[in-house]
Protein backbone atom coordinates (compact mmCIF):
# COMPACT_ATOMS: atom_id res chain seq x y z
CA UNK A 1 0.00 0.00 0.00
CA UNK A 2 1.23 3.44 -1.19
CA UNK A 3 0.43 6.78 0.88
CA UNK A 4 -0.95 9.04 -1.39
CA UNK A 5 -2.04 13.11 -0.92
CA UNK A 6 -2.83 14.31 2.27
CA UNK A 7 -6.79 14.50 2.57
CA UNK A 8 -6.92 16.71 5.63
CA UNK A 9 -4.62 18.41 8.96
CA UNK A 10 -6.20 18.07 12.34
CA UNK A 11 -4.37 19.10 15.70
CA UNK A 12 -3.73 15.81 15.94
CA UNK A 13 -3.23 13.83 13.12
CA UNK A 14 -2.68 14.14 9.39
CA UNK A 15 -4.95 11.80 7.01
CA UNK A 16 -3.70 10.54 3.45
CA UNK A 17 -5.25 8.76 0.61
CA UNK A 18 -3.95 5.87 -0.19
CA UNK A 19 -3.69 4.06 -3.77
CA UNK A 20 -6.41 1.66 -2.50
CA UNK A 21 -10.15 2.69 -2.59
CA UNK A 22 -11.93 3.89 0.96
CA UNK A 23 -8.61 3.46 2.74
CA UNK A 24 -7.00 5.79 4.25
CA UNK A 25 -3.28 6.39 6.15
CA UNK A 26 -3.25 8.20 9.47
CA UNK A 27 -0.27 9.46 10.76
CA UNK A 28 -0.32 10.85 14.43
CA UNK A 29 1.53 14.49 15.33
CA UNK A 30 3.55 15.19 18.40
CA UNK A 31 0.82 18.30 19.01
CA UNK A 32 -0.70 18.86 21.95
CA UNK A 33 -3.75 20.90 22.01
CA UNK A 34 -6.46 22.11 24.60
CA UNK A 35 -9.60 24.66 24.83
CA UNK A 36 -10.28 25.12 21.38
CA UNK A 37 -6.61 25.13 20.11
CA UNK A 38 -5.91 28.30 22.66
CA UNK A 39 -3.30 26.61 24.36
CA UNK A 40 -0.92 24.43 21.86
CA UNK A 41 2.54 22.30 22.01
CA UNK A 42 4.77 20.37 20.18
CA UNK A 43 5.33 17.25 23.08
CA UNK A 44 8.02 14.75 21.28
CA UNK A 45 6.53 11.05 21.47
CA UNK A 46 3.17 11.95 21.95
CA UNK A 47 2.22 10.87 18.38
CA UNK A 48 3.80 7.43 19.21
CA UNK A 49 1.92 7.27 22.57
CA UNK A 50 -1.29 7.75 20.99
CA UNK A 51 -0.71 5.87 17.92
CA UNK A 52 0.39 2.61 20.26
CA UNK A 53 -2.39 2.86 22.74
CA UNK A 54 -5.13 3.68 19.75
CA UNK A 55 -3.68 0.51 18.33
CA UNK A 56 -3.89 -1.55 21.75
CA UNK A 57 -7.48 -0.09 22.47
CA UNK A 58 -9.15 -1.03 19.03
CA UNK A 59 -7.55 -4.55 18.71
CA UNK A 60 -9.17 -5.32 22.30
CA UNK A 61 -12.45 -3.53 21.11
CA UNK A 62 -12.23 -5.70 18.08
CA UNK A 63 -11.63 -9.08 19.92
CA UNK A 64 -14.98 -8.46 22.10
CA UNK A 65 -16.90 -7.67 19.11
CA UNK A 66 -16.93 -3.92 18.19
CA UNK A 67 -15.75 -2.62 15.10
CA UNK A 68 -14.04 0.07 14.08
CA UNK A 69 -12.13 2.09 11.08
CA UNK A 70 -9.22 0.39 12.22
CA UNK A 71 -7.39 -2.13 10.11
CA UNK A 72 -3.44 -2.15 11.43
CA UNK A 73 -0.91 -0.26 12.82
CA UNK A 74 1.84 0.95 10.43
CA UNK A 75 4.73 2.14 12.19
CA UNK A 76 5.12 3.60 15.45
CA UNK A 77 3.26 6.73 14.82
CA UNK A 78 1.08 5.38 11.67
CA UNK A 79 -1.88 3.48 11.52
CA UNK A 80 -4.10 2.03 8.39
CA UNK A 81 -8.13 2.62 8.61
CA UNK A 82 -11.35 2.13 6.69
CA UNK A 83 -11.81 5.77 4.92
CA UNK A 84 -15.29 7.34 6.50
CA UNK A 85 -17.43 10.21 6.66
CA UNK A 86 -17.03 11.60 10.09
CA UNK A 87 -20.64 12.38 11.90
CA UNK A 88 -20.16 15.88 13.02
CA UNK A 89 -20.99 15.07 16.89
CA UNK A 90 -18.58 14.11 19.76
CA UNK A 91 -20.07 10.93 21.98
CA UNK A 92 -19.51 11.51 25.43
CA UNK A 93 -19.67 8.59 27.91
CA UNK A 94 -19.29 9.43 31.90
CA UNK A 95 -18.98 7.33 34.96
CA UNK A 96 -17.47 9.98 36.60
CA UNK A 97 -18.12 13.40 36.92
CA UNK A 98 -15.04 15.64 35.82
CA UNK A 99 -14.49 18.63 33.66
CA UNK A 100 -17.11 20.56 31.93
CA UNK A 101 -19.91 18.34 33.70
CA UNK A 102 -18.63 19.67 36.91
CA UNK A 103 -19.17 22.84 35.98
CA UNK A 104 -22.31 22.43 34.54
CA UNK A 105 -23.77 20.55 37.32
CA UNK A 106 -21.71 22.22 40.15
CA UNK A 107 -20.66 18.98 41.23
CA UNK A 108 -17.39 18.14 42.82
CA UNK A 109 -14.82 16.16 40.19
CA UNK A 110 -14.37 12.57 41.33
CA UNK A 111 -18.35 12.13 42.02
CA UNK A 112 -19.09 8.40 40.77
CA UNK A 113 -22.40 8.48 38.74
CA UNK A 114 -24.96 5.86 39.46
CA UNK A 115 -25.54 5.06 35.48
CA UNK A 116 -23.25 5.91 32.73
CA UNK A 117 -24.27 9.00 30.82
CA UNK A 118 -23.78 9.48 27.22
CA UNK A 119 -23.77 13.52 25.94
CA UNK A 120 -23.39 14.69 22.42
CA UNK A 121 -21.06 17.47 21.10
CA UNK A 122 -21.64 19.47 17.83
CA UNK A 123 -17.92 19.15 16.56
CA UNK A 124 -17.31 22.62 15.30
CA UNK A 125 -14.24 24.96 16.42
CA UNK A 126 -16.08 27.80 15.83
CA UNK A 127 -18.64 27.46 17.60
CA UNK A 128 -16.20 25.33 20.58
CA UNK A 129 -17.79 21.97 20.10
CA UNK A 130 -21.35 23.00 21.95
CA UNK A 131 -23.04 20.64 23.96
CA UNK A 132 -26.35 19.67 22.31
CA UNK A 133 -29.76 17.87 22.53
CA UNK A 134 -31.31 15.57 20.54
CA UNK A 135 -33.85 18.61 19.51
CA UNK A 136 -30.66 19.94 18.74
CA UNK A 137 -29.31 17.71 16.42
CA UNK A 138 -32.26 17.36 14.44
CA UNK A 139 -32.57 20.99 13.73
CA UNK A 140 -28.04 20.60 12.29
CA UNK A 141 -29.75 17.57 10.89
CA UNK A 142 -26.82 15.63 11.16
CA UNK A 143 -27.76 12.25 12.41
CA UNK A 144 -31.42 10.58 12.74
CA UNK A 145 -33.00 9.91 15.80
CA UNK A 146 -32.46 6.17 15.17
CA UNK A 147 -28.50 6.89 14.61
CA UNK A 148 -28.33 8.94 17.74
CA UNK A 149 -29.97 5.21 19.14
CA UNK A 150 -26.92 3.68 17.53
CA UNK A 151 -24.34 6.07 18.89
CA UNK A 152 -25.49 5.85 22.07
CA UNK A 153 -25.86 2.04 22.19
CA UNK A 154 -22.16 1.66 20.78
CA UNK A 155 -21.24 4.48 23.27
CA UNK A 156 -22.40 2.30 26.06
CA UNK A 157 -20.88 -1.01 24.53
CA UNK A 158 -17.53 0.32 24.28
CA UNK A 159 -17.85 1.69 27.71
CA UNK A 160 -18.58 -2.00 28.85
CA UNK A 161 -15.40 -3.44 27.22
CA UNK A 162 -13.16 -0.30 28.42
CA UNK A 163 -14.50 -0.27 32.16
CA UNK A 164 -13.49 -4.30 32.00
CA UNK A 165 -9.86 -3.59 30.08
CA UNK A 166 -9.14 -0.66 32.11
CA UNK A 167 -10.02 -2.18 35.48
CA UNK A 168 -7.67 -5.06 35.24
CA UNK A 169 -4.89 -2.37 35.21
CA UNK A 170 -6.11 -0.54 38.15
CA UNK A 171 -6.97 2.23 35.97
CA UNK A 172 -10.47 3.80 36.59
CA UNK A 173 -12.19 5.20 33.27
CA UNK A 174 -14.04 8.37 34.12
CA UNK A 175 -15.01 9.96 31.13
CA UNK A 176 -14.16 9.30 27.05
CA UNK A 177 -15.09 10.77 24.13
CA UNK A 178 -15.63 8.78 20.98
CA UNK A 179 -16.21 9.70 16.78
CA UNK A 180 -18.69 7.55 14.53
CA UNK A 181 -18.23 7.54 10.76
CA UNK A 182 -20.39 6.58 8.21
CA UNK A 183 -18.81 4.28 5.47
CA UNK A 184 -19.96 4.39 1.94
CA UNK A 185 -22.31 1.37 2.87
CA UNK A 186 -23.97 3.55 4.93
CA UNK A 187 -23.06 1.43 8.25
CA UNK A 188 -22.18 3.47 11.20
CA UNK A 189 -18.25 2.82 12.62
CA UNK A 190 -16.39 3.87 15.59
CA UNK A 191 -13.55 5.83 13.95
CA UNK A 192 -10.81 8.29 15.57
CA UNK A 193 -9.07 7.56 18.27
CA UNK A 194 -9.34 6.38 21.78
CA UNK A 195 -5.96 7.43 23.94
CA UNK A 196 -5.22 9.44 26.77
CA UNK A 197 -6.41 12.55 24.62
CA UNK A 198 -9.79 11.09 24.67
CA UNK A 199 -10.02 10.13 28.00
CA UNK A 200 -9.88 10.54 31.44
CA UNK A 201 -7.91 7.77 33.07
CA UNK A 202 -6.97 7.76 37.08
CA UNK A 203 -5.11 5.77 39.14
CA UNK A 204 -7.56 3.73 41.31
CA UNK A 205 -5.57 3.94 44.39
CA UNK A 206 -4.26 7.42 44.19
CA UNK A 207 -6.90 9.31 41.54
CA UNK A 208 -3.16 10.32 39.75
CA UNK A 209 -3.97 11.30 36.35
CA UNK A 210 -2.68 9.70 33.34
CA UNK A 211 -4.61 11.88 30.61
CA UNK A 212 -4.71 15.20 28.80
CA UNK A 213 -5.64 16.71 31.90
CA UNK A 214 -1.63 16.80 32.64
CA UNK A 215 -1.59 19.21 30.14
CA UNK A 216 -4.74 21.17 30.28
CA UNK A 217 -4.53 22.17 33.60
CA UNK A 218 -0.53 21.92 33.69
CA UNK A 219 -0.35 19.25 36.62
CA UNK A 220 2.09 17.02 35.00
CA UNK A 221 4.62 15.60 32.63
CA UNK A 222 1.92 14.46 29.39
CA UNK A 223 4.39 11.69 28.32
CA UNK A 224 5.00 10.23 31.63
CA UNK A 225 1.40 9.25 32.07
CA UNK A 226 0.68 8.38 28.65
CA UNK A 227 3.90 6.89 29.23
CA UNK A 228 2.25 4.80 31.92
CA UNK A 229 -0.84 4.00 30.19
CA UNK A 230 0.45 2.26 27.58
CA UNK A 231 3.26 0.18 29.91
CA UNK A 232 -0.41 -0.95 31.94
CA UNK A 233 -2.16 -1.84 28.74
CA UNK A 234 1.41 -4.08 27.94
CA UNK A 235 2.13 -1.74 25.32
CA UNK A 236 6.50 -3.21 25.07
CA UNK A 237 5.91 -5.73 23.08
CA UNK A 238 3.40 -3.96 20.68
CA UNK A 239 6.02 -1.24 19.89
CA UNK A 240 8.68 -3.39 19.07
CA UNK B 1 -57.49 37.51 52.19
CA UNK B 2 -54.36 39.30 54.09
CA UNK B 3 -50.84 39.69 52.76
CA UNK B 4 -48.42 37.98 54.91
CA UNK B 5 -44.19 37.53 55.66
CA UNK B 6 -41.90 37.66 52.94
CA UNK B 7 -41.26 34.50 51.31
CA UNK B 8 -38.95 34.70 48.93
CA UNK B 9 -37.54 38.34 46.50
CA UNK B 10 -36.30 37.33 43.11
CA UNK B 11 -34.79 39.36 40.29
CA UNK B 12 -38.27 40.63 39.11
CA UNK B 13 -41.15 39.65 41.57
CA UNK B 14 -41.53 39.46 45.61
CA UNK B 15 -43.34 36.21 47.05
CA UNK B 16 -45.34 36.96 50.43
CA UNK B 17 -47.54 34.59 52.56
CA UNK B 18 -51.02 34.77 52.75
CA UNK B 19 -53.17 33.69 55.71
CA UNK B 20 -54.95 31.24 53.58
CA UNK B 21 -52.93 27.78 53.22
CA UNK B 22 -51.04 27.32 50.00
CA UNK B 23 -51.78 30.37 48.40
CA UNK B 24 -49.29 33.47 48.31
CA UNK B 25 -49.13 36.76 47.30
CA UNK B 26 -46.80 38.37 44.02
CA UNK B 27 -46.00 41.59 44.34
CA UNK B 28 -44.04 42.27 40.75
CA UNK B 29 -40.84 44.98 40.88
CA UNK B 30 -40.08 47.80 38.54
CA UNK B 31 -36.92 45.70 38.15
CA UNK B 32 -34.94 44.67 35.02
CA UNK B 33 -32.53 42.37 34.61
CA UNK B 34 -29.80 40.24 32.08
CA UNK B 35 -27.08 38.44 32.01
CA UNK B 36 -27.78 36.47 35.72
CA UNK B 37 -28.20 39.94 36.79
CA UNK B 38 -24.97 41.49 35.81
CA UNK B 39 -27.26 44.10 33.71
CA UNK B 40 -30.04 45.37 36.35
CA UNK B 41 -31.72 48.65 36.09
CA UNK B 42 -34.94 50.16 37.33
CA UNK B 43 -37.76 50.27 35.01
CA UNK B 44 -41.08 52.56 36.17
CA UNK B 45 -43.75 50.61 35.08
CA UNK B 46 -42.31 46.96 34.30
CA UNK B 47 -44.44 45.49 37.40
CA UNK B 48 -47.60 46.76 36.34
CA UNK B 49 -47.23 45.75 32.64
CA UNK B 50 -45.66 42.16 33.86
CA UNK B 51 -48.27 41.74 36.10
CA UNK B 52 -51.07 42.70 33.47
CA UNK B 53 -49.90 41.04 30.83
CA UNK B 54 -49.32 37.71 32.49
CA UNK B 55 -52.72 38.21 34.04
CA UNK B 56 -54.01 38.44 30.34
CA UNK B 57 -52.23 35.36 29.35
CA UNK B 58 -52.86 33.04 32.03
CA UNK B 59 -56.00 33.93 31.91
CA UNK B 60 -56.47 33.45 28.36
CA UNK B 61 -54.77 29.64 28.97
CA UNK B 62 -57.01 28.76 31.50
CA UNK B 63 -59.91 29.17 29.24
CA UNK B 64 -58.17 27.18 26.84
CA UNK B 65 -58.11 24.49 29.95
CA UNK B 66 -54.17 24.89 30.64
CA UNK B 67 -54.27 25.22 34.41
CA UNK B 68 -51.92 27.40 36.38
CA UNK B 69 -51.10 28.80 39.68
CA UNK B 70 -52.76 32.05 38.84
CA UNK B 71 -56.11 32.59 40.67
CA UNK B 72 -56.60 36.39 40.05
CA UNK B 73 -54.91 39.74 39.59
CA UNK B 74 -54.98 42.26 43.12
CA UNK B 75 -53.77 45.32 41.80
CA UNK B 76 -51.63 46.83 38.90
CA UNK B 77 -48.76 45.26 40.46
CA UNK B 78 -49.87 42.20 42.39
CA UNK B 79 -51.64 38.88 41.65
CA UNK B 80 -53.11 36.09 43.82
CA UNK B 81 -51.96 32.56 43.12
CA UNK B 82 -51.56 28.77 44.37
CA UNK B 83 -48.35 27.98 46.41
CA UNK B 84 -46.18 25.43 44.14
CA UNK B 85 -42.99 24.10 44.90
CA UNK B 86 -40.82 25.34 41.84
CA UNK B 87 -39.16 22.07 39.96
CA UNK B 88 -35.78 23.94 39.56
CA UNK B 89 -35.59 23.49 35.64
CA UNK B 90 -36.60 26.51 32.62
CA UNK B 91 -38.44 24.89 30.18
CA UNK B 92 -38.21 27.00 27.00
CA UNK B 93 -40.18 26.58 23.50
CA UNK B 94 -38.47 27.84 20.40
CA UNK B 95 -40.36 28.13 17.44
CA UNK B 96 -37.44 30.32 15.65
CA UNK B 97 -33.90 30.50 15.96
CA UNK B 98 -32.36 33.21 18.52
CA UNK B 99 -30.43 34.01 21.33
CA UNK B 100 -28.34 31.08 22.45
CA UNK B 101 -29.89 28.96 20.16
CA UNK B 102 -28.51 31.02 17.38
CA UNK B 103 -25.25 31.30 19.05
CA UNK B 104 -24.87 27.61 19.66
CA UNK B 105 -25.90 26.08 16.63
CA UNK B 106 -24.40 28.87 14.67
CA UNK B 107 -27.94 29.77 12.86
CA UNK B 108 -29.00 33.04 11.81
CA UNK B 109 -31.91 34.79 14.11
CA UNK B 110 -35.17 34.56 12.84
CA UNK B 111 -34.73 31.07 10.99
CA UNK B 112 -37.88 29.39 11.45
CA UNK B 113 -37.68 25.71 13.24
CA UNK B 114 -39.79 23.42 11.25
CA UNK B 115 -40.41 21.57 14.30
CA UNK B 116 -41.30 23.59 17.81
CA UNK B 117 -37.99 22.64 20.47
CA UNK B 118 -38.40 22.27 23.93
CA UNK B 119 -34.98 22.88 26.28
CA UNK B 120 -34.30 22.10 29.64
CA UNK B 121 -32.01 24.93 31.70
CA UNK B 122 -31.08 23.98 35.07
CA UNK B 123 -32.35 27.04 37.26
CA UNK B 124 -29.12 27.86 39.37
CA UNK B 125 -27.65 31.46 39.24
CA UNK B 126 -24.21 30.68 40.31
CA UNK B 127 -23.72 27.98 37.49
CA UNK B 128 -25.53 30.38 34.95
CA UNK B 129 -28.59 28.35 34.55
CA UNK B 130 -27.02 25.81 32.20
CA UNK B 131 -28.56 23.54 29.49
CA UNK B 132 -28.96 20.34 30.70
CA UNK B 133 -30.15 16.88 28.90
CA UNK B 134 -32.44 14.56 30.42
CA UNK B 135 -29.28 12.44 31.94
CA UNK B 136 -28.35 15.22 33.52
CA UNK B 137 -31.55 16.02 34.79
CA UNK B 138 -31.42 12.40 36.17
CA UNK B 139 -28.09 12.61 37.91
CA UNK B 140 -29.14 16.61 39.44
CA UNK B 141 -32.65 14.15 40.86
CA UNK B 142 -34.85 17.06 40.21
CA UNK B 143 -37.63 15.40 37.70
CA UNK B 144 -38.37 11.93 37.06
CA UNK B 145 -38.32 11.24 33.21
CA UNK B 146 -42.01 11.00 34.05
CA UNK B 147 -42.24 14.75 35.02
CA UNK B 148 -40.11 15.50 32.05
CA UNK B 149 -42.60 14.32 29.26
CA UNK B 150 -45.34 16.10 31.23
CA UNK B 151 -43.26 19.33 31.13
CA UNK B 152 -42.40 18.86 27.31
CA UNK B 153 -46.30 17.92 26.76
CA UNK B 154 -47.25 21.11 28.32
CA UNK B 155 -44.64 23.29 27.00
CA UNK B 156 -46.29 22.42 23.17
CA UNK B 157 -49.89 23.02 24.31
CA UNK B 158 -48.73 26.48 25.88
CA UNK B 159 -47.14 26.83 22.80
CA UNK B 160 -49.95 25.86 20.46
CA UNK B 161 -52.28 28.50 22.46
CA UNK B 162 -50.00 31.07 22.72
CA UNK B 163 -49.04 30.91 18.50
CA UNK B 164 -52.84 30.99 18.20
CA UNK B 165 -53.07 34.55 20.40
CA UNK B 166 -50.54 35.97 19.37
CA UNK B 167 -51.22 35.40 15.51
CA UNK B 168 -53.99 37.61 16.02
CA UNK B 169 -52.19 40.36 17.04
CA UNK B 170 -49.59 40.35 14.29
CA UNK B 171 -46.68 39.24 16.76
CA UNK B 172 -44.55 36.46 16.12
CA UNK B 173 -44.12 34.03 19.46
CA UNK B 174 -40.37 33.17 18.26
CA UNK B 175 -39.72 31.65 22.24
CA UNK B 176 -40.85 31.31 25.87
CA UNK B 177 -39.65 30.13 29.06
CA UNK B 178 -41.66 28.40 31.57
CA UNK B 179 -41.42 27.44 34.66
CA UNK B 180 -43.81 24.34 36.81
CA UNK B 181 -44.45 23.91 40.24
CA UNK B 182 -45.50 20.78 42.81
CA UNK B 183 -48.57 21.40 44.66
CA UNK B 184 -49.05 19.94 47.96
CA UNK B 185 -50.81 17.23 46.08
CA UNK B 186 -48.54 16.29 43.47
CA UNK B 187 -49.63 17.87 40.98
CA UNK B 188 -47.61 19.58 38.23
CA UNK B 189 -48.65 23.32 37.18
CA UNK B 190 -47.41 26.22 35.26
CA UNK B 191 -46.28 28.61 37.12
CA UNK B 192 -44.20 31.60 37.38
CA UNK B 193 -45.16 34.42 34.63
CA UNK B 194 -45.95 34.53 31.02
CA UNK B 195 -44.32 38.11 29.85
CA UNK B 196 -42.24 39.84 27.29
CA UNK B 197 -39.73 39.11 30.26
CA UNK B 198 -40.03 35.64 29.61
CA UNK B 199 -40.45 35.64 25.58
CA UNK B 200 -39.43 36.95 22.68
CA UNK B 201 -42.32 38.74 20.84
CA UNK B 202 -41.62 39.94 17.02
CA UNK B 203 -43.90 42.00 15.05
CA UNK B 204 -44.57 39.84 12.11
CA UNK B 205 -44.06 42.36 9.47
CA UNK B 206 -41.06 44.40 10.85
CA UNK B 207 -39.56 42.11 12.95
CA UNK B 208 -39.66 44.85 15.93
CA UNK B 209 -38.84 43.80 19.01
CA UNK B 210 -41.38 43.57 21.77
CA UNK B 211 -39.38 41.46 24.90
CA UNK B 212 -36.36 41.98 27.53
CA UNK B 213 -34.09 41.71 24.20
CA UNK B 214 -34.83 46.01 23.86
CA UNK B 215 -33.01 46.00 27.25
CA UNK B 216 -30.75 42.89 27.08
CA UNK B 217 -29.63 44.60 23.93
CA UNK B 218 -29.86 48.08 24.77
CA UNK B 219 -32.07 48.44 21.12
CA UNK B 220 -35.34 50.40 22.08
CA UNK B 221 -37.57 51.03 25.15
CA UNK B 222 -38.57 48.33 26.88
CA UNK B 223 -41.76 49.42 28.80
CA UNK B 224 -43.14 50.62 24.99
CA UNK B 225 -42.38 47.65 23.18
CA UNK B 226 -44.09 46.26 26.62
CA UNK B 227 -46.40 48.71 26.33
CA UNK B 228 -47.18 47.68 22.98
CA UNK B 229 -47.80 44.00 23.68
CA UNK B 230 -50.50 44.98 26.43
CA UNK B 231 -52.51 47.03 24.49
CA UNK B 232 -52.29 43.87 21.81
CA UNK B 233 -53.46 41.53 24.34
CA UNK B 234 -56.61 44.43 24.80
CA UNK B 235 -54.86 45.28 28.32
CA UNK B 236 -56.37 48.72 27.99
CA UNK B 237 -60.23 47.13 29.39
CA UNK B 238 -57.96 44.77 32.50
CA UNK B 239 -55.82 47.77 33.94
CA UNK B 240 -59.68 49.88 34.76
Amino acid sequence: MKKGDLLYEGKAKKIYKTDKPAELWIEYKDSATAFNGEKKETLAGKARLNNEITTLIFDYLQKNGVKSHFIKRLSETEQHVKEVEIIPLEVVVRNVVAGSLSKRLGMEEGTQLQTPIVEFYYKDDDLGDPLVTEDHIAILDVATPEDLLVLREKGQEVNKHLITLFDTLNVRLVDFKLEFGRTKEGDILLADEISPDTCRLWDKETNQRFDKDLFRRNIGSLQEGYEEILSRLGGASCTK
